[in-house]
């Protein structure tokens, strides 16, 4: 599973403004998991976040063939729309991580 | 590659404290690059931190079978010791995060 050469993966923690288990936290992560929808959307994951070490709850990760598939992806209508409508206004704290290989 | 039931995916954004490219930087990546040879762990890979919205400039990622394995990691002496010797002079700042599935 070792990130090919120029591939791209992008991840984002973060921990939602809605109480853990409830049904507006459901509906916010089943929206999220439509991201991976987009296409050159690949290897798609909503994980927990378990760390004692942060407070983040949630974990997401995706990866892209490149940077041009990246850029398309977060220009992507669907993408910037469940930024303003529901990014924006449900998630409390997060932070973007993104990795590429060392050989690249 | 979505990650199995108990799995745990342990990572960390890093900055060393070395010069961007120095061979100081290049020792101490070698250097944790052994920490794949520990008993239990899987799927390990140190990767460039591209993002622009974050400082960090590396990623370690690495995955275990479950808490236990996860556990006798953190415990090893070749951890314990690298964290010591190297980690806690050679990093000027970082974050663990740590994933595991949704569904277990």
């Amino acid at each position: 599973m070792t990130l090919g050469a120029n591939r791209i993966r992008h991840t984002v923690v973060l921990t939602p403004r809605h109480a853990a288990g409830s049904p507006e936290e459901a509906d916010f992560l089943a929206a999220a998991a439509k991201l991976a929808e987009i296409p050159g959307v690949e290897a798609f994951e909503i994980l927990r976040e378990t760390s004692p070490k942060n407070g983040y709850r949630f974990g997401i990760s995706m990866e892209f063939a490149g940077p041009e598939t990246y850029a398309a992806y977060n220009d992507h209508p669907d993408h910037t729309r469940f930024v303003q409508d529901r990014w924006l206004v449900e998630v409390e704290d997060f932070l973007e991580i993104d990795y590429e290989s060392r050989s690249c």
